[in-house]
């Protein structure tokens, strides 16, 4: 472990409450030399594959090592587990409800049914994963309502100060995972996928991956709406557009406005990509 | 004073004006060492009583010796002191209008009656406070629509370096002070209180605390409504339950949505707690 | 260059999203001892002057050394040319459509007309521009969509380390620049000037100086609303009034609301001022 080491926060808990400051002063304390970075706060109240779908984005761009700590939790306090989990490059740490689901190998999730309910997975090789039991590493009393300050953070900070995974709890082999984040192919070859997030300029990102468009002209249809062909950056083309964005799923973009507002669509609306006879 | 110092920031400036980040280019100009955690930026427009209480809530998870600046300042260039105030724990920097009260003992708040202005309270043993009255240890020339940057962020920062309090300005021996976050009990054992802050979640933090509700069965009023019992975590029992949060405070919550928009209620809005025949 | 130096950050990403993030994971990849500030991240979206304009509040209260980062960008991916400045002072980053324009001295932005586009201007002594495109200093694949992760945080994280100027790309002499942020002076005296920003309080910041104010009596018209005279604080005076902000601009207040809301205008509105007959 080096020795300022990198610690992430993903939560619902937005910027208003003191409770990302809570979970700040609790890992401060016990490692002053960490380096806190927010990934966002702003998950929709306990949408937990919202969380692990942001964590993903940023999660690629940290250095190996780094702790990644996610607190969306509807089921805090409840018979669901606390989780830490090792992959061969990253810690992670939260409730064992799908929002670790980031740091799983596709092959994993895949066996996944798409739905509302993570299920119970075998982790692959070379991952481990601790049921966080131990009062040494909690902060004590633990509260039943707030295990982000209690057990999550105070997990966190041990871990970075060099604490021995297995050290925070029993083993286990099996953790709950979401479905990839990725539309299903039908028999005729159209990828059907859903709106994954609407950014702040309004642009739609979809489960349709880069990789998985057809190899000829690209149709989205979306709101009730065609838009045909692939655009390059925001700025060029007609106003709506599709375009691969910077994470690699498939964007549905206006330019200098927000195509959310523009079709009038939400989280979980409906896309469909076909090939065109260009 | 260690050397990499933590200081906290808790104001009702915003995310989207350039003024934290001033204060925070001030603070690491005097010492790059400084490590600034964001308590909250979103206290209500001059709410001075909500910032005590949000920083009241996040204080005990930071490490001894940490410094809290508040600037919560409806009154700042007019005639109320600008202070740095020692406890025997930690150091605060703010206005002289009761929004560091946070670090006050029960003791000192319990002496100023509720309303809208807070009072002036002898300090108690242990407690330090001076009035920040030297221009060696401000920005200058000193704004008088921005004392967070060119006072509160200087002082904090000179504090963080090892300057004494005392070095700082004159000493005073009486503070303003805003009552305790305490619910009234009127004669026949109920408790009168209020709502003090509404969450994310919609959760309605009252000033209820744990150490004062009936031994019996809990009975809560509120918005017109009565909620029966003590629920141990927002996702059991009824939707709309009664629930000690994480801070020791009586919270009005519901499972899957907002408490405040299901009863339609806001910040201090009245709530009655009983002990019902069970 | 030192070796824990400051980044700062200036974006219209917001925070619900994980482009910040992704941007700080990059960032300490490269350079773990960075100290990362944030600026904003809610400029308006695509607003190239709102963000030259709240970096510039800012700007003058970080060290020498510092490198600020803004990535308000609309032509991301298009012919814009993506740069790296030095000033004597301080390093900057970002698109090349006028975004860097708070470093700019005035002298230069007076060379550029008042309208909605930068328009190219000879870099004064002591200024230095490169175009970053040396892909060593790059993080790879570039996407077209993301160059604040994919080159700007790599840029600024390669200066923060060491890595001279003239090593990520060709010298050029020209950069785009705003007008500077400043009321004109009409022949008669008066002055014709705009708000420039609304802050959460309300306040209108306009773009007329404190040492172009009328040495006798202001008179400020706004709104269809006649202020007279210059108030010290938000407090005192009337409710509706004009007042110097800590930042040397023409503000309109009122005390205890927002003046946004009370005149019913917003950034762009005209503003007048003249001199009484006191």
């Amino acid at each position: 472990m080096n020795r300022s080491p990198i610690i992430t926060l993903t939560t619902d808990f937005g910027l208003a409450d003191p409770y990302v400051a809570a979970m700040k002063g609790v890992i401060l304390s016990l490692n002053p030399a960490a380096t806190i970075v927010d990934i966002t706060h702003q998950v929709r109240p306990q949408q937990v594959a919202q969380a692990a779908f942001l964590l993903a984005q940023a999660l690629p761009y940290f250095p190996r090592g780094t702790i990644h700590v996610v607190v969306v939790d509807p089921g805090v306090g409840t018979a669901r587990q606390a989780l830490a989990l090792a992959t061969p490059e990253i810690l992670l740490v939260g409730p064992d409800n799908g929002a670790l689901s980031a740091a799983l190998p596709e092959e994993t999730r895949r066996r996944a049914l798409p739905g509302p309910d993570p299920r119970d997975f075998e982790l692959p090789e070379g991952y481990r994963a601790v049921v966080l039991r131990r009062p040494r590493y909690m902060r004590q009393p633990v509260s039943s309502t707030f295990h982000g300050r209690d057990i999550f953070a105070p997990a966190a900070a041990h871990l970075s100060l060099g604490v021995g995974l297995e050290a925070l709890g029993p083993a286990i082999r099996k953790v709950r995972a979401l479905p990839p984040f990725r539309a299903r192919r039908r028999p005729d070859g159209a990828l059907e996928g859903h709106v994954l997030h609407v950014d702040r300029f309004g642009n739609l990102v979809t489960d349709v991956r880069a990789e998985d468009l057809p190899a000829g002209r690209v149709e989205v249809t979306i709101g009730g709406q065609r838009v045909e062909g692939l655009a390059h950056t925001y700025e060029e083309g007609p106003d709506l557009k599709a375009l691969v964005g910077s994470a690699g799923y498939l964007e549905v973009a206006c330019r200098g406005a927000s195509a959310a507002d523009r079709l009038g669509v939400d989280v979980g609306a409906a896309v469909l990509v076909t090939e065109g006879v260009s």
